[in-house]
């Protein structure tokens, strides 16, 4: 049963919101997510505490049907045997949705079963549909709706993020933000009770806000719904998925965790495959994947240019394309010409193109270099490991100010035509970090950030993204061709 | 040909050192190491430079015999075709050794081959051992010694680094440095041309300032001789090795790198495991590898304990540690019961052991909670993906400054007692990162390094470095039962 698109709107950018199990004890999940829905002035905010006149100075009311206002969405964090009545008085009261943090239901047994679907009658009878239980939240950066107990602050950006855990969903959202990544919705899901997967998924993919869907799952209750649902959203929006539980004593771990069948793994990939959805292992593997299609088209084909500033680091960049499918490029012979009129005449004439060392007054030159193999026929994708982007303190170290501005100037025009190529061309530019201190700089991440060019820390990294992104285009290709 | 003792003195604790090529322009090599080997007051410096009559504040000469003193060690920084009348000149003066910086020998073709193949027998005529050419440089962090243009402070400790890359060397020590990891030395080896890289194992397996030994390897010149090294080597110190160019286009980029044959990634692969190499892919997991190395025993075998805040986190935890050929440990019923009286009621009653969220409050039934699994016979290593090690700024949050001071006693009681039972039991604990930001802050981080735990940023990374663990310690019971 999906949920009528004004629930959505309640769930999402609520006008009043009641926190049940409200708390002003620091450290409490009560008091966490009444600081969050404090944050934004949006909204009204109603703590319900039965023995406390106020929380975080808010005055606070014994019962949520005491509340004078109306009730859009009730924060429901209250001990599991005391949420069905809290439920029964939300249904009196005429609220129109709820999030039910509260653990202690089909997760732990047979008991908390009967106490969840005894939850999902009372709902269902007075017309809420809810969150969870068991869930950590959710969020919306748009409306400024925070249901988290332990992130206030999120990022706004255009991922959406659905996760089956909550703990995992912290993670990317965190690990997410830490990379520049910004999120325009979350939900932690939780039990699924009533809400399923499916349902955020579906309203997701007509949510303007958002541009690429981001979801960790360990187990679908509509399997068959989620498929179509992917296989009409990824023609439009990337779909990036964690799907957990692929061996024997994770799939084990998963019916402790959420009461999920992990089902068989070889289904699940055969069926994302057919649908279009980017798998990856991790986090760190789906953040990576995120940025790359956030900022850069996808390749036309596998055959990648890699311009290196030291000869190992071009072989361990082209050791990762091959192992993970990808073609080190044949560089056409217009190319080779164009590369010795611009590079020091100890390049490595050849793909990987190792420049051999290059100092920073030679900094045009990489640029040069970027615009031959942007130019050649043979070239779908650049793996770019070169000094792009001074921090002021290395810059200081060589030049004076007035040096300082002129290069920061060069630099900038180039690294705008960069962008502009990169979409002229339609071949994505990737950063591989030749140092660890390099690009780690605030100053040059933030840089990189505003040119949309993805920074990942090894080869390894990137070319997996690139693989990906790889599949994703001749998945499109197929699909547009068959229409 | 082995290096004498004494070159060994000379090259890495010289007394004196000339550099060849100083220079007064920032951003330059000449200037780069000259600044770094102006850093110790250890020795004598002295810079050569036809044209200047200081540099950096330091008397110039014009020749390198014209020096008054003694000189043990000549960095040679001039154009190649200069470099073997320098050399006929440094042989001339009685310099001991040298580290021939310049590139465009053999790594340029034929006549650069025959540039080099001069240069060796002026140095070995003039009784002169050699790094390079086409060398990055290297370094003693016990002697103060550093020889490289463009980092000039590495932070001691016991990692030898041995790199058939200059940019692969500089990627590892930055990468390594940031993770905590000290060095006691490094060579960029380069074309090798005299001094071989079986030379620097040879002496660096004999070095009490070391106990690691971490390489990046291209192609062997004197495969056998490493083998028969590396073999007596790894029963006392622990060998950790990259080995590029296991694919066409990588072995291809090496041949017009340092000139060198790959060879066969199978032979390499075989020989490596016969020889007790710890072989890792790239040099994210080499720095992961090394810091479990330096402070946390070998497991017995692979079953792993995973203590975690989150089912999900289990889930990913206990998949990564399947995938990666570990086994998810099952817990001996005395466990469970250990765990039951410790742990709140709603814990997942198996391995992953699910706390299911714990508060800051309930911070030591963490550490209640790794003893029981510590005592388990079934359990061999840990993987801890829970609250421990909070930031003041997290503490002072829901503590008082009172309430901080004795949860951090506590808390270092508890971290100190840790240490003492991973090796009383044998049994490394690895932490994995539940969110990015945790640990990431100094002071937490710093807090790990002092108690020895390795923190890695996803469970991929740490059930990889404890599967290399498991196979070191299995491949050292073998060696130690045929004696």
């Amino acid at each position: 049963m999906a949920a009528q698109n004004n629930h959505w709107k309640h769930l999402f950018a609520p006008d009043s919101v009641a926190l049940i199990g409200a708390s002003n004890t620091p450290g409490s999940w009560g008091y966490g997510i009444m600081r969050h829905l404090l944050a934004s002035a949006k909204r009204r905010v109603y703590p319900v505490n039965p023995t406390a006149s106020e929380v975080l100075g808010t005055p606070a009311y014994d019962s949520v049907v005491n509340i004078p206002g109306v009730v859009d969405l009730a924060v429901i964090v209250v001990s599991a045997p005391k949420v069905p009545q809290v439920m029964q008085q939300c249904a009196q009261k005429g609220v129109k949705t709820a999030v039910v943090v509260s653990g202690g239901f089909a997760e732990t047994g047979e008991q908390g079963s009967k106490l969840e679907s005894e939850l999902v009658k009372i709902a269902r009878e007075g017309g809420i549909r809810f969150i969870g239980p068991n869930t950590m939240g959710h969020a919306d950066t748009s409306s400024q709706l925070c249901t988290l107990a332990w992130i206030g602050k999120i990022t706004p950006g255009p991922v959406a993020l659905i996760s089956q855990s909550g703990n995992m969903g912290h993670r990317i959202l965190l690990n997410g933000m830490s990379l520049g990544i910004g999120f325009s919705k979350f939900v932690s899901v939780g039990n699924e009770a009533d809400l399923h997967l499916e349902d955020y998924l579906e309203y997701l993919a007509r949510d303007e806000k958002t541009r690429v869907i981001a979801i960790y799952i360990e187990g679908l209750r509509e399997g068959r719904r989620f498929l179509q649902l992917a296989k009409e959203t990824t023609t439009r929006k990337p779909i990036v998925a964690i799907k957990a539980g692929g061996t024997k004593e994770s799939a084990r771990a998963i019916r402790s965790h959420t009461a999920n069948l992990a089902g068989s793994d070889a289904v699940y990939a055969a069926a994302f495959r057919q649908a279009g959805v980017i798998r990856v292992d991790d986090d760190d593997e789906l953040c990576d994947v995120v940025t790359a299609l956030l900022y850069q088209p996808l390749p036309r084909a596998s055959r990648v240019g890699i311009l290196t500033i030291g000869g190992g680091l071009g072989v361990v960049a082209a050791e990762a394309s091959e192992r993970e499918g990808l073609e080190v490029a044949h560089l056409a012979p217009s190319t080779i010409e164009k590369l010795n009129a611009c590079l020091p005449p100890r390049w490595s004439h050849g793909n990987p193109v190792d420049m051999a060392g290059i100092s920073m007054a030679e900094n045009p030159a990489v640029f040069s270099a970027l615009w031959a193999l942007m130019e050649d026929e043979n070239v779908d994708a650049i793996l770019l490991q070169a000094p792009v982007g001074f921090s002021t303190k290395r810059l200081s170290s060589v030049f004076n100010s007035e040096e300082i501005r002129a290069f920061r100037g060069k630099e900038e025009k180039n690294l705008d035509l960069l962008r502009q190529r990169v979409r002229e061309y339609g071949k994505p530019v990737f950063m591989v970090k030749p140092a660890v201190e390099f690009a780690s700089d605030p100053e040059v991440s933030s840089l990189f950030r505003r040119e949309g060019i993805p920074v990942y820390s090894s080869p390894r990294r990137a070319t997996r993204v690139l693989n990906h992104l790889v599949w994703y285009r001749r998945y499109l290709d197929a699909v547009r061709k068959n229409c």
